[in-house]
Order: C-alpha cells, then sequence, then structure tokens
C-alpha cells in the first residue's frame, strides 16, 4: 500500500521549485538548531541534501568531528528553519536527528550514508580529509590533500544527519497563512499527519 | 574614555554592507535558535532591528504573545545564525536575551522599546494588533485594523528583543577562514574580546 505523503512535503517542494533561481542555489541552505551541551542553543546553517527516498525524512551531511554531533548525542531533536527569499515561504521542522557514521550496525543505514557520499562532489568529499573542524588552525600543519580518490567510499569522518520531522510550522508572508502540522503515530505503526490553520 | 568596538562587529558591518543588495533586503534577515519548555531547540526568522546604539547589542521585535517569550522567559540564552549569501559568510551569534515588554520597570530600557517602536513601519507597527499569534485561526474573527495613530506609543503586544553577544563564531566560505571570538568581563566589568582562528 502506498503511504500518505506527508501534506507539507507537497509545500516544500513546490518553495522549492519556486525558488531554484535564488542566488547560488542558496535556497537549500537551511539553519539547524541543536542543543549544546551547556544547555544553550546553537544554530548554523547546513546544505539540504533531498529527502530519503519515498519518505518525509530530511537527509544532511556533515563531518563526525563538527560540534553538531556531540549536541545530537547529548538532545538529539533540533529544528530546521527554512526560509525562502523568493516567495517569503518558512518551514519550521522539528524532530528527531538520527546520526549515521561508520560504526553504524544498521546495514540499511550504511548504504544510505554511502550513497550520500557518492552523490556529494568531490570537492565535497575533500572537505572531509581536512584538518578537525573547531580546532585551532596551526600554521604549520599539513596543507589537507587536493586529490581524492572517486571511487573510495565514504571515509571516516564522513557522516549523514537523518531528521524525522514530527513537527512542522508553515508561514507564507505573501498571503499571510500559517499552517501548524503535526504528526501521530497510530497503533499499528503509521504515521499520520493533521493540519491547522493559526493566526500568523 | 570611548569603549573598544567588538572585532567582529566590523566584520558583520561590512558582510551587511557587502550584502545590501540582496533579494528583498533579505540580509537583515537571520535565524534566531531558543530552547523550548519541552526541552526541544526552536528556530525561526526574525529581522535584524540594528545594534543598540554605541554598543554591539543586537535588536530585535517581536510579539509578547509569540512562542519565543516562553523560551526565553524558561532559558534565556539563543543563538543567532545569520548568513550571508552574496559573500558566503556565516556569522553564529552566541548570548543573553533581554525580554522588554511595557511591564518593564527599567525607564531607560523602556525609552529604547519606545524607539525601536517608531522605527518601525506602520504596516509593522498594525500587525501587533492583530490575533494571538500561533492561536487558531477563526473564521469569524474580527479582521485586525487597517490603520494605526502614527503618533500613538508601543502597544502592549509589542516588545523588543536585546541579546548581548559573548560567543561568535564567524565562518567566511570564500577564504576558507574561521574565527572564534569569545568574550570575558574584566574585573572592573569591562567586557574583553579575544579571538582564535580555527579550522572551518
Amino acid at each position: 500500500m502506498e503511504k500518505a505523503v506527508a501534506p507539507w512535503k507537497q509545500l516544500l517542494l513546490t518553495a522549492l521549485e519556486s525558488n531554484s533561481s535564488t542566488t547560488k542555489n542558496s535556497a537549500a541552505f537551511i539553519q539547524l538548531a541543536t542543543l549544546g551541551p551547556d544547555g544553550r542553543p546553537a544554530n548554523r546553517t547546513v546544505v539540504f541534501r533531498g529527502f530519503q527516498e519515498m519518505t518525509e525524512k530530511i537527509q544532511i551531511n556533515t563531518d563526525c568531528r563538527s560540534r553538531k554531533i556531540d549536541d545530537l548525542k547529548h538532545c538529539p531533536y533540533a529544528e530546521i528553519c527554512w526560509y525562502f527569499t523568493e516567495s517569503w515561504e518558512q518551514f519550521r521542522i522539528n524532530g528527531r536527528v538520527d546520526v549515521i557514521d561508520g560504526s553504524c550496525s544498521d546495514l540499511m543505514k550504511l548504504q544510505q550514508r554511502e550513497k550520500a557520499w557518492f552523490a556529494s562532489s568531490l570537492r565535497s568529499r575533500l572537505q572531509y580529509l581536512g584538518p578537525h573542524p573547531g580546532l585551532p588552525s596551526l600554521t604549520e600543519q599539513d596543507p589537507p590533500p587536493s586529490i581524492i580518490d572517486a571511487g573510495g567510499g565514504p571515509v571516516d569522518s564522513f557522516c549523514q544527519l537523518v531528521l524525522e520531522p514530527d513537527k512542522v510550522d508553515y508561514l507564507n508572508l505573501k498571503i499571510g497563512k500559517r499552517v501548524h502540522f503535526t504528526s501521530e503515530v497510530t497503533i499499528n505503526g503509521d504515521k499520520h499527519w493533521t493540519s491547522d490553520n493559526i493566526n500568523p
């Protein structure tokens, strides 16, 4: 049986389509908020790498050594803020994030990670061979490698984040409309979305 | 004695200047992450309303009835993520937020709030007279007023947020540079910033 598409997903795909001319493809840039181990919110720009096939799960690539991994191990919940400058639409997508690195024991997830690796440009892949992000920049450190084996699988520092949305707040500033989507999991494990029009 | 300007502030002013042609002035749009009472991060787009005069404090206008006010009363720390699409620069600005509404007992702060009110367009001010943000949208509710007394002071629902930065993470993707700025308050109450080059 085909699963129903989450009602907000079509809105998001339409927004992506209508904002595709945005400068330097910045429509795929999203802000990911997490909670740091110090109890303070943290927030940074990441790149939307598509939905996991046939699902509403959002894929992001990152470096295992980045601070957000510590954040997510401490608190797995995150909120994406996605603002489209052309169409004046905002999606706030809240959910739990699955952190998939090379030590993951789930073969399906490891395959998804590998797929994400090969879907990245060679230039993107090279970043994972660079020095430890966030550590002091040493002038005497070796320059990062400038070539990478195109056929080689994901390196240890490559990590896939998969956010499974459970709440989505949609705002359209042009028409003054705001919709809150919430999900519930039924007894037989199906996810069911409901929506409410709320005041902007 | 003139206080030293925070070293990241000049970088930010330069970024604002060099991104000023960005579509629909979206260079002033920033993402503000807070922590919800449910323990999950929350994230939304807000508008940068300038620095508080002669300081490095960041001003934002909001509605007292919005969810972020509950968040900030529960946890006053927030992180702004500010990405400039033209210059490929990102500022992550972490600090404590002061929530200034009409019930504030500090006269200086109330004056700043009033100033922020009059600096807003009449159209922006009208929003604060609309129905309670986030509550169900009722089809039978009265339409919001369409005119406002230009000389009238701030309405009850108008709130000023003032974020006092204590950590700033600057990233320049064009030149692969990242700088972490941290502040310390000295014994005589002066704020002192230090910076470290870190790996992007």
